[in-house]
């Protein structure tokens, strides 16, 4: 059978791995198919000096050649959503189909994008968006495919999730831990994007879409990042039977969108819990399937790369059978893609770890709590330290209180002298 | 969109939960499709008197009414390798497509099957086969297919699972949670398919074949079950860091395969060892995507249905789009299938973990551990527990050994008269 001609825009970490990929599993991917993949044009703003040879002959002088007659798909992977967004509808304008790994494009643009591919007739292959080399979106397009999707925990965000395994295991501060995960390459110079939830968010935003047949744009998912959370929370939540993990969580409600990333404590016997260290999870609760989980390198060149061929594939099969749109690129068609509300934070209810930082003196467990209790805040313990400083952090644990009521306390207990510095609110997961 | 009509041989705990889920979420069926998937006839032996009435309708009375030409997709949940096969192959004569969960044949029969309806441009769903709810079918045949995957470590029997976890949880004998295990429905009343590793033996032939593009059959997939672990292995387990579990292992070794199925000592921070009660779990290791792991539940009607149906769907599209055959039914074409030769497990080395019943006399550590120290194996631990019987447990963990030679030994030290019982062997995964 005929080749199967690739353009890949971007050759930065994943980007490379394509090419790896592409080269030294090209047998293996020639038997699968039946036919080559083969890599024909690549444009990069800047390529590494190790791959530099062995591309020189492919190297496009613009992107514009990624675009000939003579290429099949797309790979577009330079990330970012201003360049990359003219050029992904270009490229459907002229009728390719497109493989990406844009978590922040196709959070804020996917309906868009989505939409004009369809009428164009071209597929996206976007696996490679969520947790890098685990198959969560053809699990939820395909696999789950028969159920009804009623919620998703997850934690995809690898460089998160290794600080706080870090923290707890070698007992360091958030800093250190930061600084640990820079030097291994699972944090980024400015790893602002990812501990501060906004890169979960993305996901999140995407796999809600696709699971619910919703329009889920980023800016609706709520979002607190780990930047508060130290090594005594941990420690606290370790001794009470918990670890904190920065989880995205997406719930279906009455026909709204509860979709929000923060940290929280998860019961050390689930496996969100168990999952440790650069890995992400992903366990999603649908109607007939109950609970499956999928787990792996949620980033990294090669897994990620793993992701982008396997969608090349796939889409080169869709090719070659004349079966494009064979899945509907939301998982749902656009007319059951719904716009529906968003669950606002306040009016969830759930249990709280607050820790307080106090004065040490009389009377103050006695002022906070009757602050929580005149919003009929019920509390579970409390755990007092008492270290002979002048301020010591005090840890509350609620029973099932509503958001708000939460919030509305704090607001009134931040303003008491007794507080020294900001609470620390940890949300739990009491499934 | 045309109806895609179905029949269904089999209204068993599979069949009746195929009827359900057709039933209930007929509605996000047809928006996924597009179209609808109608269950047209169904031929079962007995039917169970609560969805008697319901199909009422559409029962026929002879098999061959599943075959006639308003039937598009057969799905075939009689189980069992007589009637089954006889179905299938004439199903596939006349050009259905078929769906199935009967892994006892496809580990014995598979590529005879694979091939006929390859000749005849049929596609065979068989994601139930393995695993029930756990998608790992199409992991592997499509998530997967730009990686070559070197091995699958997998617990995929939910019955042992189950089982082993309750001793360990509960602290019960073997027998006390198996009982407990039939009770709950996670065990048959004959349960010596599951305990003996016969089931999963059975999936890890599926698993190799398709991982490796291989055709395993299930005769030459070594085996032990887990009848001889008592709770004493699985404290004595507990304390030295590991979890006893009964693992399917299958690794690709020098263009050979090494595939078994027999109780193994897992590290407890391995994600398989925290994989308990009735789930399932596979963790697939390949080469660009690193390790992949995949949990959910294994057995039950709804999540097996929920797998029947998504191959279903997938089959259904296949036909609308009329790219029957887009993905290999291997995994790879049959001209790439190999018969590759079977490592035999006595020419593996690893670690062992050996429960002896010995006398409680003077000299028996020096007798067993000279006739190890013979063969160079190498001692790791001894714990000689003295309980003031007349026969006493010895655990001996030997370093890195040859199996032969862990065998040669024991047939040795079982012609001691210091020897009771048969010794307990359990294999350490070294990983």
């Amino acid at each position: 059978m005929k080749d199967i001609n690739i353009g890949l825009l971007g050759a930065g970490t994943v980007g490379s791995g394509v090419i790896k990929i592409l080269k030294d599993n090209a047998e293996i991917i020639k038997k699968r198919l039946g036919f080559n993949l083969v890599l024909k044009k690549i444009y990069s703003r800047s390529i590494r000096n190790e791959i530099k040879n062995d591309i020189s002959s492919i190297t496009a002088s613009s992107y514009e050649e990624l675009l000939g007659d003579d290429i099949d798909i797309v790979v577009e992977l330079v990330g970012g959503c201003d360049f990359a967004k003219d050029f992904m509808f270009e490229a459907i304008e002229k009728k390719k189909s497109i493989v990406t790994a844009n978590k922040a494009l196709l959070a804020k643009y996917g309906f868009e994008i989505f939409s004009k591919a369809f009428e164009n007739k071209v597929d996206i292959g976007y696996e490679a968006a969520v947790a890098g080399g685990i198959p969560i979106i053809k699990a939820i397009k395909e696999s789950l495919s028969a159920n009804n999707i009623k919620s998703i925990k997850a934690i995809v965000n690898g460089t998160c999730n290794y600080i706080l395994t870090e923290m707890l295991e070698k007992q360091v501060p958030f800093e250190e831990a930061l600084k640990d995960a820079q030097d291994k390459g699972f944090a980024e110079a400015d790893p602002s994007f990812d501990i501060g939830g906004v890169d979960a968010a993305h996901k999140m935003a995407i796999l809600s879409s696709i699971a619910f047949g919703d329009n889920v744009k980023d800016d609706s998912v709520y979002r607190e990042g780990i930047k508060g959370v130290t090594l005594l929370d941990i420690k606290f939540a370790d001794e009470l039977g918990y670890k904190i993990k920065l989880l995205g969580i997406t719930n279906l409600l009455d026909d709204k969108i509860d979709v929000r990333v923060h940290p929280t404590m998860v019961k050390k016997e689930d496996i969100l819990a168990k999952t440790d260290g650069e890995y992400n999870a992903i366990k999603v609760l649908s109607d007939m399937a109950d609970d499956t989980v999928y787990i792996g390198k949620g980033a990294g060149s090669l897994p990620t790369a793993s992701a982008v061929v396997s969608d090349i594939m796939d889409i080169a099969r869709n090719i070659r059978h004349n079966s494009h749109l064979r899945i509907p690129l939301m998982s749902f068609p656009f007319n059951y893609v719904k716009k529906r509300k968003m669950v606002n934070i306040n009016d969830l209810s759930m249990d709280y770890y607050l820790r307080f930082s106090v004065a040490d003196s009389a009377g103050v467990l006695s002022k906070i709590s009757g602050v929580l209790g005149e919003r009929n805040i019920s509390i579970k313990s409390v755990i007092q330290l008492n270290k002979g400083k002048d301020w010591v952090p005090l840890i509350v644990m609620t029973h099932k209180a509503k958001e708000r009521d939460i919030q509305d306390s704090l607001n009134i207990i931040h303003k008491m002298d007794i507080i020294k510095d900001k609470t620390l609110l940890v949300r739990v997961d009491d499934e």
